[in-house]
């Protein structure tokens, strides 16, 4: 049973979880922007009656197969996910940008520089590699994490990275700004639990075979501990279709918005897999409502060690940030993008010498 | 063996048919826009080299299970098919629109007044109906395409609708000025024949289990008869996602770009199943670069025969038309709309008579 | 709507349909082996009390989107097809063999000489091809058609090839025992309706994207046209499996089976493309509960002109049989094999010169 | 880099060892019964040659996106995985049933009692269940795990249970005969690793839209752990079909018996999700070559917490048993079966006391 609270105080919070408690409810608060809500867990038949009649509530729901933290009547503008500087879900456009894999340090510090200067609102880069081969590279693990959070705080972008064992959240969670649960994890119920635990925001993206229905219900998993900051992010799902890796499916822009109140980016380049697709599905996404755009960017496609074919190199990635703008514009959204470029964007500078670390530990 | 001539004569032409003959091909003349071209057919190892080396011969090449005719490089600055006043696949986009099925004269009338004051560039309506159910209402047939045209006239709209089986491409002809070859007849050799050989352009539309690679088979098909008049229609594929009718396939579009050089649009209405996201994917679809959109359009959608879910309100129409023109110009493309409106949106002029006939009979 | 008789006499017949004309309706008079049927089409709210209540009526159902004539309840024991010598449906299995396509004399002589020796009980071959590129193999059209029936008669086999016109059904008709639609024409109304009418048995093939309720309706068509011999051949869906040329969705057998009353075989060969899964496969279908198998066999399938890759050599064909057998006995059913062989399974004799014609013209 | 040795002794091992290290590569020694091998991890241009030419190396290979370890050359007569007192992969077939969820002590006991009583070689159950809404019942956890293997214990049948978290692993080895990984963890990295490490026999389920090719790779992460005691299960595949809940596709039988030496085992319970459809599959799958069934069994579905719909009665069960065996035997395989029954099927001893409890702790 989920309950919504009319008076968020604790006298009416102490009440409330009495008398679920009282019933042999696991009871949890959860105080989101856009409500204080008790979830009463572990009941059968909960009386919703009689807590619905309650001093405080404005009302009980008895909780199944649909998620309800997450559907849009809890918020109907949308919430917004602060990420670095920005809000993602707001009139700007959030651009998370960055290579697959972090590979070594010049690698995640050139191309951070370049995408920070050139309108990236967040890094991404991974450092835990879900791999379909064991022999393929599985990344590198927590010191990639700290490259990433280095390479990040040098170019002033907070940064993205994927978990995938619910035992290192504790150990990424200073060097991390948002942590992403990859398609293959959406499902992992202990890994949602996991980062709901943590609270950071978390880019959660659609799994190869999920509907959007239970794309919704994984991130009601992470709402119901407590942390709403959750950006769902469409990467592509399965299909028949060979010509694309996979098929980027951009109903599901207006569909979730429709379905959640929660933020939606779409990640080109893992739902296409051609980096000639990518910034077609970019604009795309745009115009379709999207908040964000998710990309892969390489100084060096061609030597990535994962996912070369889908990276923009890092000109190409200008002009896709060129060209979202008057996309964005066209439906009342913004791209902010910086005025002045600090070199040319085929003579991006190496980095010479380690910065200053200050991470934030 | 397809050849393509770079001398086009009628010396060179009978030249190389005859050496094609005498080699046992059944030999084709398909003379297009891009290029004069000789199909010889029904031979196993075809002499290449032998034709190859023919005065006026540009190349020879086998033909097996990859398009010719209708891959990009024939024509790579795209190729431009002629319905009504518009060029298809030029800078201004297409707009075709109408009702699902041609019901009556007056839904099919106002449909079409109202549709072209607001910006469309073609009607369609169907007459014939592909239908899962044998007991689903079936369409008016050859009266709805002869009432069809009937409106496309006095609206000055160019019309478009669906043929199902070979043996009415005759009769249809002479009211019809683009045959839609529908989803589930998209493999269907003996139709793609008959349109091929009709002359007129051709809406082919995506099979909802094919790839992209099949998709153009089909269209060469069509060219293969002589026919170059074709329009490639994304639609929707059939995936395990069931919050949409089918999975609009947007990446078709810059895929297909990249195979093919004959124009590309999109039908959201069939490809969401859902109002409300027709107007978001029409939009993603032109900043994709789709060359137009289909979209179903009624005057009573909760009283339509067939798709009324999926059918826009004529008020939504305008709004589509109004929302798709900044995107259009986003990516460089044009929407023309009408500068003066004839009539409010929800005050459309239903029709009192029959107007005159003036059919192209 | 659809009228059950429960007395089929001339007089109840004409006096319910009178009712129904009266109303608007067309009229339908459907007699099969499981009851006698009237349908009124074409009513929008049709007085099924009015129609339910008149002398001689067993009951009257609004038709829709469901289907009424091939439901499992029409016919609770399940219906049989008569072919050839045997009744698809029965105790014993249907053993349908033959090449993908009919190419020359030889080819088809000698593998039907073979398949009949060995227990096939049905010859399949095709003659008119639905193929995916316009360059590929079209089959031998009418005279393909006829050269099977020739090699049907000699080896005492009926024979099933595949229709794909409706212009063509007259022509082919009277060399034909049984039409086969194809996967890619199971949604291709004019077709349906056309073996509907030409009152032989159909082997109705499941399209790649159907659903079982789309293939129930798709027979639904063909026996509203007063064909009930109609037989359901699952032949394989397309997902994202690349390991097997589609997904054989053996599921759908007794699935099919509590849907309707018609008889079920299995396609193996195009379910699996992988000449090594077609005998493990055609095992597994008996052993759910399939009426029958359809297999490929050709005498030299490296030298194939269509489906070599999945197409069994002779001797393999003779091994399935004999492995099927006990299977079909482990469930309770029957495979005849003939008690004697004529010729060793690897010296099949090949034909000389043509046998005398005895066609059923 | 795989190295297989051909002398497997200490001195051999630890010359390959040291030579790999000595290229920087992370080395594991792997003995299997079907032999010893040496992975060389991390290297990107291995010099296989040199490490060929070594004395006690029969061959060396670049590991990357195909099995090394699991394909099935390494061990054509197949690998066979002990559990309990059966070998998975031989002559006898596996029968594994039990219900989804373990619920209550009396409900497992009587299930544990009835299906080894009924021929079961192992009792299923799940206690830490993933489930697509979090207000879904998630499993007794670790208590649901020691209830299962004390009626496991009581009934003689090892215990098969998922497990989904990494660090769970080491909680629930001591009573646990065989870790289960589901279906949506096909994927998950860490968790394979950990059961790889657990050295227990491991039930890896096939991901809702995995590929065989990648099913057989998720496999290869265990065995690169130094365990080959894996059993693969087929148990449905997401596709558009909604007439099932999965499309159980059997063909992977086949298939995955020529990519793999590990034994193949079928869930149609969740590979159908419909109780009429379960038997006839089992069926399929033995006669297609499955080593064994999984089989969701309760003794009240209509009560039970989850997969009520697809689980079987325990008459059912008793019946399906009875079924599966003339399948076996006509495929060359054997299901023992208990002579004399304890009790009537449909009056199955409740517990009233619990057992004496004899873990192996």
């Amino acid at each position: 049973m989920i309950v919504k609270l009319s008076r968020n105080d604790a006298e009416t919070r102490q009440a409330v979880s009495a008398a679920l408690e009282a019933m042999g409810a696991e009871v949890r608060c959860l105080e989101f922007p856009f409500g204080c809500f008790l979830a009463g867990l572990g009941l059968e038949n909960p009386p919703l009656k009689k807590i619905q009649a309650m001093a405080g509530v404005a009302w009980a729901r008895a909780a199944g197969s649909k998620p309800i933290l997450a559907a849009r009547e809890q918020n109907p503008h949308g919430s917004l996910v602060q990420l670095g500087r920005m809000e993602i879900g707001g009139e700007a456009l959030a651009l998370v940008a960055g290579p697959c894999s972090v590979e070594d340090r010049e690698q995640i510090f050139s191309t951070a520089r370049f995408v920070a200067a050139y309108g990236a609102t967040a890094l991404r880069g991974g450092a835990y590699k879900p791999r379909t081969s064991p022999y393929a590279f599985q990344g590198l693990g927590q010191e990639g994490v700290e490259l990433l959070k280095e390479a990040g705080l040098e170019a002033g972008l907070p940064v993205v990275t994927e978990v995938m064992d619910p035992a290192d959240v504790a150990t990424m969670a200073p060097f991390v700004d948002c942590f992403q649960i990859g398609a293959r994890n959406m499902s992992n119920g202990p890994l949602l639990k996991a980062v709901g635990r943590a609270g950071k925001p978390v880019l959660l993206k659609r799994g190869p075979s999920a509907t959007l229905a239970e794309f919704v219900l994984a991130a009601e998993y992470i709402l119901l501990e407590g942390n709403a900051q959750v950006i769902l992010c469409e990467r592509g799902i399965r299909t028949f279709e060979t010509a694309t890796r996979n098929t980027l499916d951009l109903n599901a822009v207006p569909v979730l918005k429709s379905m959640t109140h929660l933020p939606v980016v779409v990640d080109p380049s893992h739902g296409t897999g051609r980096r000639d697709a990518v910034s077609p599905m970019a604009r795309a996404a745009v115009a379709a409502g999207a908040d964000g755009i998710v990309v892969e960017v390489h100084p060096d496609p061609a030597r990535a060690r994962s996912d070369g074919e889908q990276s923009l190199h890092l000109p190409e990635f200008r002009r896709l940030a060129e060209e979202l703008r008057p996309v964005a514009e066209a439906v009342g959204r913004r791209l902010d993008l910086p005025e002045t470029l600090p070199f040319a964007p085929n003579q991006v500078p190496l980095l010479r010498r380690a910065p200053g670390w200050g991470g934030s530990r």
